[in-house]
């Protein structure tokens, strides 16, 4: 039975995290820890990780900024594994994490959908097939009419994987509206579409001489996120120092 | 029988129109014209409109910009209905069209597939009744790497049809990677991904609550330009002179 | 302000409901129905429609078979439109249903959603052009895998609207792999694709002569029912007897 | 520089692959082989593939089931590394090529596109991944509306490819018409979608919890097939004796 301490358990992403883990036979919410303190569920919720007396394999942390430095700390003199989603952190915090790497086992990743990654490692071998053949490469996307940035990170670490095989230069396209030309050859063209409340579609394609390829990956909820994160916990409890990301939980 | 003359009969896109009238029990195709004037079928080539005496019922003509001029001038004499689809008109040819259009039957359109000219009815329909239920209009366009212009002509037409029954102000949006912020209400994003050799595909979405409508038209090959001429040919054939397009060959 | 009574207020799509009409400034919730009887909100809930002796302009039921006679019953005296959305109604009801249209306003349809409404509208004038045009036609629908039945009544609808302004005699195909043979001109092709937790997809597909024609309804959450309910009883409350459905709410 | 001797030089699929070599910089037609025997272009043609006394480095087939015999025959004799691209031959044939494959390199596919043969080995990965975590797997294919047989021959290749690396048992389901149930696990769902012109598109998918990959491919033209001939042709030239297929030629 792995024992999960859920860091950050009362938030929108900590309930889908523990409803996820209650149907894993071999899982369990043992503690959550959260700054209201309030108890919720079964398991006893406490104001700071600091303060969290009870023991865990591994920790996952769907929390904010602010909280994550606490965390580390803790879990450096606890040993403990750790699985970050908080996103938003700051340079120096992911220094920290990285020094953390060194003492404890340590998992994050730009997106933790077990899809989006599963796709970067296909796209990397993709691209070594098809853009020698001649195939031109493009990324849409489309998210909530909310969203501020645009083209997600997402997108742009697809594209990154599409890259990283080949040798030639390659630069990323977001407008071809201001010029009056043809496309590049090393050119990524990555376009954004925002509209109603879309969760997240990321379409990778490969256009060649009358051949398409596209790979299409849609998010119908933030519970894909909590889902990626209880693999990657059942994946890193026990695991010795390290820095670890979701291209190691998925195993070919 | 519907009697057609083929002006530029020898080109690509003249062949395509040939071999689409010779699956139409009721047309023939009975000149063609061509500044080679070589026959390469069973019917005359004339070297230029002027020549050809032969009678036909309509023109359908995907020539070249300096041979439209020519073409009217013969069919406001002769009295013949004219399916003008060879682009790149100058102004004053639009006009001069428009002026022919007192006397004859002119029928054009910025896009001659059935396809597109359908949607464009129906995107109308469908934005008067989802855009004041919420829902967010965007377009996706795709093209070979060898088109110069973005985004394509026929989605700024798409878009046209799109805003066309609503009262509300809107602007069309090309790129968001500039700007850090939600999108705005009165926005139309376009945009256009390039590749390989893509004949053109249009995908119009209303991006709602928890619902998405999209609108695809692909596009195969070329020909569909021509099976839209030949439907407009048959439309235009014996109608009293007028200024006419696609959308009046599609009734419901 | 438009009165809202909430007949089976407190199931799953009450709670929708419920929050969608939170949003609408000219609507309000007054009264919820339930046969717990337990208030969880800021409006009383009775329970039964009998007991419920708050006065309404509209009644909205998302409620169950069982639950749904006593409630024509109660509208019939009062005088009361009601929007019914309970699914699963034997032929009986059906048709007490009908005869309560003949004294109040009665809304029901297969499918609540705007989208797939709308859909029905366009693709019956979509066929009648492009069906004459040579185009051929087929649906693909997608659902979660605890779905029971193939295909789904809404791709059935939308083969309906289809076939709707045709002169032509049309069978619905679902399975081609028991013969070897061209496709048949009358036929409309009908398949199902099961998996994961899909909430409801529909591909309206038009297929013709290098060029085709897609309209595809994309359902993300249960949702969108409830949001047709609240337009539904917005155009319902105030309206005279007879019997109405989500066609008569989406007016070009 | 690869001297090709093309079989079946003069119908249409060795008209496109005379076009593709001829944008090869290091590759070049040096005969034809073709029962006319007529001389289309600037390469010798023969009737047969016994007459032809040009040397080769490989020969790329796209003839007919009954000419393939006296090829492979040649090959042997003359150690010819052959791409053997004529569909339909007879189960004696096959063993015939495999016995050719003792003495010289013959590459065969059920495929010859690069992009349906990459896909295969993509999905093998993926499924491997996905599969374990709960996904359940179905393909969608459409062709045009002369297509006798369905699901297509390459939607079948891709299921295979799917199951290729679990240990489960799986079974191929056509039809859920006909039965009121839930989905079974150990389903693969693959339909067929038939209409206008369709060259060939095939859409295998991955259906999660609240997230949905899906790996699709489409062909404009059969010049794709051509285009896997050139490269295999490419590969195979200057090869030891064996039996290899279009997986040899992608090598990531």
């Amino acid at each position: 039975m792995i024992k999960v301490i859920l860091h950050g358990s009362n938030g929108k992403m900590g309930c889908v995290v523990e409803a996820l883990v209650r149907e894993e036979p071999m899982m369990q919410v043992v503690a959550g820890v959260d700054r209201t303190g309030e108890m919720l569920s079964d398991f006893p919720v406490f104001a700071s990780m600091a303060e969290c007396d009870i023991e865990g394999d591994v920790v996952i942390d769907f929390s904010n900024a602010q909280a994550v430095d606490g965390l580390l700390e803790v879990c450096r003199e606890r040993k403990l594994p750790v699985v970050l989603c908080t996103t938003g952190l700051s340079q120096e915090q992911l220094e920290r994490a990285e020094q953390a790497a060194k003492e404890i086992a340590v998992l994050r990743s730009a997106n933790m959908s077990l899809g989006i990654n599963l796709l970067q490692k296909l796209l990397k071998e993709a691209a070594s097939v098809l853009a020698p053949a001649g195939f031109d490469m493009e990324i849409v996307e489309k998210h909530h009419k909310k969203k501020l940035d645009a083209p997600s990170g997402t997108a742009l670490a697809l594209a990154d994987s599409m890259k990283a095989s080949l040798s030639g230069e390659y630069t990323y396209v977001y407008d071809r509206s201001t010029v009056r030309k043809e496309r590049g050859e090393g050119e990524i063209g990555i376009v954004a579409v925002r509209g109603g409340t879309i969760v997240g579609e990321h379409d990778a394609i490969f256009a060649g001489c009358d051949e398409v390829l596209t790979f299409s990956h849609t998010a119908y909820s933030k519970s894909v996120f909590g889902k990626g994160a209880v693999e990657a916990a059942k994946f890193l409890a026990g695991k010795p120092a390290g820095r670890y990301d979701m291209s190691d939980v998925i195993q070919f």
